[in-house]
């Protein structure tokens, strides 16, 4: 590539990943050996005899990530933190305080912002965890919002993308799909019904599973772990690249709540396409030792009321998804999975 | 104030620290008694036996912060950081590791993003800080630059702007009102001759004292300190509130450049307001007993090559400061600082 390319090379070409691995090789080395830094869900650095310190950062930008008109501020508030929240639960680690900095354009309000602060407030009442700092300031024209989140977990615990093992089973903790269908509800300007409302819900007041992901760390025989932020189809391929491995999931197997598959129906959406590449469930995505599944089933499902959803297994080969459904190989293209041709 | 007036508040009416105690107090309470929140350089958190953690945040915003064509993409890669490395810095700590949020426009290529993560590596090599992480996003139209900074210090040894103490001797670490200079040079497009490069260069590529804030937070006597990112107008005004004091300084004692100095004369600018409320000179500003400022004095030169400079003293009373030229009281106005009428 000439340097006149080059100059006019634009990120949408190299994409988010392309950026990071630009510059963070040159990084690498001002790092210590006992240090994960850029790659997973949170930093992890050694904090004391008994624990890790876990780091995570996240930015909201209007028009970007959401619509002033599409979400209260409180939600924003709420939602803000939950994704961070989100990441301290995918390494198994528990928060320790948050750090929010805001640009705020001239035409919000300050009942706004007690608003947005109500759901930040909210949020971190209900995971007890402390507002410890930030930088307020004033923006041109978008309102962005960067919260970063200090955790803790026992040394050496915390889980990583790259821990999945060959005949581990690929497990989540919750529906898939439900907040990319929420998104499409806002988005399509739905008529709202019940189920709409639930998708919505799930959409705008994402619930970081800090209990679940504390409990997954825990239990022996859990190895790798994330958050499905992006949607499985691409969040599981970093566990996989990350691991070396590659993966058979089962689209028949994906747990799609009632209100998904009730709304896919009424606007003839693709459901497989919106539980594999949604994004924004905030379900935990981990994998787990075969013999222990059904003991680690029994025991989240008694402590959490809820089920684990295995999915898939992970095995020997390069870092990519196979997809089956009913046992059938099936490829994915642009409007969904279909069988080889 | 009725409800219809609070609907149309807007953040300017109230501003960054106003916006800020409307909502803190409801937060203090999810904050254990061991934790420094809120309200500092830095929030502060025990890591383990001998070392406590810093933390501190800064966002900068196109149009607000920096105009795109005003600064180099490299400079703007070493600033976002060094602005942080400061706030490490102002509590005589030691960074650990940086995380970086940036929200990028569509229009921006990859030669002006490898640009600015050269001007970030160039500092963090300098200081020996590692990137351990980040979040990159697209933005509509302004680039915005979120940096998280961790660090540590010996336990308890911290630097916090409530420990000054009467009978303190107020200093800073070097040349107050060169940054605001050369944003002024920039504003109002200047001629540009080596003085007011270096005003520019002060401006673009401020230097952390992080050696100096070691050396000070580890000598005896120095109490409370922070860096001075507004000028010591506002700066010195958060020690006195958070220390309960007052100050006395003096407008002929203030460390002033020559080159602030002689762009000053050519230009007709106030030098007195320009090092009292220039503002971004990143210096450390700090309070050390009477006693001991002739020895730090000397140590600090022979240390660091640069003198320190004692610019007043704290005093018992009200938390404001008095400002004296020649021994004179005078009083600051728009303008300038006059003579007490």
């Amino acid at each position: 590539m000439n340097h006149e390319n080059q100059r006019k090379m634009k990120l949408r070409e190299i994409g988010e990943f392309g950026f990071i691995e630009r510059f963070s090789p040159e990084f690498k080395s001002l790092q210590t050996q006992d240090i994960t830094g850029i790659g997973d869900d949170c930093a992890v650095l050694p904090m004391n005899e008994s624990e890790d310190l876990l780091v995570t950062t996240d930015m909201l930008v209007e028009d970007i990530h959401f619509l002033r008109d599409g979400i209260t501020p409180r939600q924003l508030g709420y939602k803000s933190v939950a994704v961070n929240l989100s990441d301290i639960a995918a390494m198994g680690g528990e928060p320790l305080g948050t750090f929010l900095s805001i640009a705020i354009p001239p035409e919000i309000d300050v009942e706004y912002l007690d608003e947005l602060m109500k759901g930040y407030h909210e949020i971190s009442v209900k995971y007890k965890v402390p507002l410890l700092g930030g930088d307020t300031t004033r923006s041109v024209k978008h309102l962005a919002i960067n919260v970063s989140v200090l955790g803790k977990c026992p040394k050496g615990m915390a889980r990583l993308r790259s821990m999945a093992e060959t005949g581990d089973v690929i497990c989540t903790t919750g529906y898939l799909g439900d907040s990319g269908g929420g998104l499409k509800v806002l988005l399509e300007k739905v008529a709202l019904t019940a189920n709409c409302d639930n998708l919505l819900k799930r959409h705008h007041l994402p619930e970081p599973r800090l209990p679940e992901g504390r409990f997954l760390q825990d239990f022996p025989g859990v190895h790798a772990m994330m958050d499905v932020s992006d949607g499985i189809a691409s969040d599981l391929k970093h566990i996989l690249k990350a691991s070396g491995k590659t993966a058979r999931v089962h689209l028949d197997q994906l747990p799609v709540s009632h209100s998904l598959r009730k709304v896919c129906e009424e606007q003839r959406w693709n459901v497989e396409e919106l539980a594999t590449g949604g994004g924004e469930d905030y379900e935990l995505l981990f994998t787990v030792e075969g013999q222990q599944l059904e003991k680690l089933q029994e025991e989240f499902l008694r402590k959490f009321n809820q089920p684990v959803y295995p999915v898939g297994t992970i095995e020997e080969g390069e870092p990519a998804i196979q997809w089956f459904r009913n046992g059938q190989a099936v490829t994915f293209a642009k409007g969904g999975f279909n069988h080889f041709l």
